[in-house]
């Protein structure tokens, strides 16, 4: 009989997202996005979509440059935390406990092989939407806001990463989450996974860093109800001069309708449909793409923008110190709105 | 062979809608139907969507009670004004030229039987957006807004009338427009009836006043790009505490897909999906509607909303003074949002 | 430290719906739902959705009257199938295994409170679509149809009870299903009951019977993607003629975009959009809604249909023989398609 | 004060559409795009989408080679007719009167300046569906088939020509038809110009032919009625081994959401979304696209494929022989289906 599948981990919780621009990116958020503001502490705003329950899915730093601060996933209850923390204490990763932030408890902090700051916490506080948020129907936690993009909630992240297969073993070990799709190149390097601790098909992806850089992060994504509220979406982004790297298409991997875009800090922001796809089969088989079928491009026969293989955040270190910023200069005057 | 046909008006205009409650209305109008104010006159205040190309499309005037100020249709040519106007003053119900209004030239005004005014006008002025309103895309008057319902362009008024036949004969020999759907109940009492000038299916309706009274409004009708987009405004509406009449649903007649709320000022306003359906056939012969086809309801099996057939504005005059802002005070309580 | 959530259900494997008219059935669920036949056993035909990952979601048995068969779960793993059937066992419901079904292996069977046969299994066939069926994209399960509804697969049911409560804490306790919403009535009747085992907000539901009859049906649920799609299966049933009791609009309680039509054999079938809604928080508390909340009707204000308080299937004992098949005949008259 | 506009031209009626693989041809209109065959003669199927009024819009003609049989617009009047046929006989281009066509009456042939035929026709027969395509709706044509793509019904088309402008100013002059947008390169060629004679923003368009090759068309387009429909679409044809050469993506010129296939003849087909964009105005001025502008590719950023420049039908003739059918073979290992 096979071992059981560990439930331990509940979902993404909330991303801390790196900007040098911290004001263009906030208006971008909130005026753009249509996010909420829930908080300011230090030099993060903290944000939300809708439908997080909690009170916030972004903190958005102040920092020298863009990228990652830490992604944090929330614990299925107490004693669920203890057994990942016990885990990751054997892992030689952990960081230890980190307490204080806003919004939630006690975290634990540890990196992924390639480095990325990872949190894993439980005690959380709900989003309690003052009078003017409050939503006509009880069942939801904030009014539909009716501005711009109105993301939903936070749905994904994808980081990149030197060696993909290692930190897909760390996160499916040490974790407990089920890796339902990769793409295996023909020399057997992992390319690309997609990992998930929910019904989702995917909570989170790591692809390949060809750059043989560290720690590096590839895009958030926010959920929207539909494909065509992606389409609005990308006028959205094109009547406010966002610069649109790529979409809205389909995938071929995991069949996601996607758009991307750069925020105003550099890091490639995602807004896709989570529709009615879901994962459901508690064994589930991971499916895995070859170099051959990944050439065909996207589902509907795009072809993967270059940009996808290299522009990640922070940029890479061995261009000049003011492009660090990188993909907001060197694109503007691409785009049709400029 | 048979007569050519009229082809001399072009398109619906504007519409003036009164209201007892203009801060409210313009308050409606702006931030829940994401309209653009351009311009202000008199006890008027100039409103337009975003795919409107003319300055505007609402004229919203502050008044001591609801309903229709005018209708104004735009003529095809200066030649086409002048025939119009030479037919319009043989059928003895002309009024004569108007002059000096916001944002067009002179209009010729007349009423119609039931005693609506309506004005016919050729020469325009084009909206031209400020910076900060100016589209990504050079084909398009204003920039997409994104707030709360975005409604694209004015797209057809609803009068009621004593007499329907009347009015419909009316237009149709003053005026050219061709009718393409009608009500005819058993006793061949007219209820109602669509009539167009353009492409669309119709661009104005007449439906039976149940209550003898003339010059009635029934509603004012904005176009949206999609269905998904219509049930989108209606989670805005809801947010937003504006009264829901009924639907989102789609018509027998014209199969249009429709959602009708009340704005503040008590006047019913429509959201409606233009979509791909077109009259695009010169010789088109009127779809008649028997009264036994209309009990069975709308396309879906929606049941006919009884204040369908009785909410018109301004309010019934029998009723008492306070109750002329009707529909928003007696339904107030009723919406879930309260 | 509270106890942790018991986890050991997967999501809702397949129904079993009887029909007296297993013809006209059958091809309502081809033909117009857009489901593929996967087998025949006996008298039953297995159907699935393209994206159910199972051989068959829906399990159509010819019978005398209409209601549900049963209704059977997948256990996560060999060990929850083991420990949730020693916890049936001890309520006093357990019928025992069930061997030899179409596509799946062993079944133990139970009777919740209210009388209905439920049946909980782990070992299943995985769906391979013959070549003809192959889908374009290796992460799918079938080929999407492009024939009629095209449902995607099985969302959810919904039982009546005559004791709601007793039901929902008989599948909390035995069976781990977490309760996020309810209805309960001013004098604390528990009136509906919304329970989930995935991240989906609900996998079944069951509201009150008013008749005092035990084990019957109220309906079947598929999922769609969008919203969009659920209009045009609205379309569809228009154009083939099958009864819409009530829809499309957005219920209320957890805010489904539904529309509701009667199958042949009387059955009530729902078109969904499971959308992006998920309950993504382990400790979610039940939304409450009262009497005075309910009685406000749908998200938008549509008036609950009264035959969705009345109609189950089978249809009512005290009923002629004749009527067996009651919600067609009944109601076939009132279509405007007729 | 200006000459009145010519309004004689009342819509787009068909398009004969050659193929040298008429039974695939046929298999596509039929089983992808759900167009309903309305009779045959000749070498030709009559094929029509569910919302045409008239009898057809695709006459499908198997033949050595793909392209453009004939277009085929209607006459808004018999002396509309009378009108424009003897304007087209001064112009030197016309052929003279055709007759015993199926489903229409007489029709007046000509070429225009690039040598593709064209004809103009008033009398026409209605489209009476059989019983078992009977519409459950009145006001529509047929019922909405619910199989594969469902096109609602002819949108445009459009043709290459060497000398863009000279066709324009044909088509202005002799037919009345209304230029909304155009292409002009920095040397002052033409390089895309669209024509209307209704308030759809266009009717037809021609593109530059860069090969000097008179008489080649580009593509014929059917109407869907929304951007998530096209969607659909896109997984349909993805499902069918359709080739996929662009899009789903919205044009900056005109904002079409588009979709191109070639059909199994070679000819590129377009699935588009007509929306709620229509052009009121009766004085509307052509919107000019610059090199510069048309260099930043379609309104999302997408850049445009180079095949859209050199595909057109049939195929080049310095070609080999056996490349006639050119689009199908050549791409058919392409796709992510085969």
């Amino acid at each position: 009989m096979h071992d059981e599948p560990i439930m331990d981990v509940a979902h993404l919780g909330h991303l801390e997202v790196l900007t040098p621009r911290p004001e263009e990116s906030l208006r971008f958020f909130v005026d753009v996005m249509g996010m909420t503001e829930s908080g300011r502490k230090g030099d993060s705003v903290y944000l939300r979509g809708w439908d997080d329950y909690e009170c916030y899915s972004l903190q958005l730093t102040a920092a020298k440059t863009s990228g990652l601060g830490h992604a944090a996933f929330r614990a299925r209850s107490p004693q669920a935390l203890e057994r990942r923390v016990a885990a990751l204490k054997r892992s030689g990763l952990a960081e230890g406990w980190h307490e204080g932030e806003f919004g939630h408890g006690p975290g634990f902090r540890f990196r992924d092989p390639d480095g990325h700051l990872i949190e894993l916490y439980y005690e959380t506080e709900w989003y309690r939407a003052p009078e003017a948020l409050r939503p006509a129907l009880k069942n939801q936690a904030q009014r539909f806001p009716g501005r711009g993009v109105n993301v939903r909630r936070l749905d994904h992240f994808n980081c990149l990463a030197v060696d993909v297969r290692e930190n897909r073993e760390f996160f499916e070990r040490y974790l407990g989450f089920r890796n339902t799709e990769r793409i295996v190149l023909d020399d057997g390097t992992e390319a690309g996974m997609w990992l998930t601790c929910t019904n989702k098909s995917y909570d989170f992806a790591y692809t390949r860093e060809a750059h043989g850089v560290r720690g590096r992060f590839h895009h958030i994504t926010f959920a929207l109800d539909s494909r065509e509220a992606i389409l609005q979406a990308a006028d959205v982004f094109l009547e406010n001069g966002v610069f649109i790297e790529t979409g809205p298409h389909k995938h071929a991997v995991q069949q996601t309708f996607f758009l991307y875009v750069y925020e105003p800090g550099g890091n490639r922001v995602e807004v896709a449909n989570a529709g009615a796809r879901l994962v459901l089969a508690p064994d589930w088989q991971p499916i895995v793409w070859t170099e051959a079928e990944r050439r065909k491009g996207q589902a509907w026969g795009l072809k993967t923008i270059e940009s996808f293989h290299t522009h990640g955040t922070p940029p890479l270190p061995d261009r000049h110190g003011d492009e660090l910023v990188a993909g907001v200069d060197d694109l503007a005057g691409s785009g049709i709105a400029s």
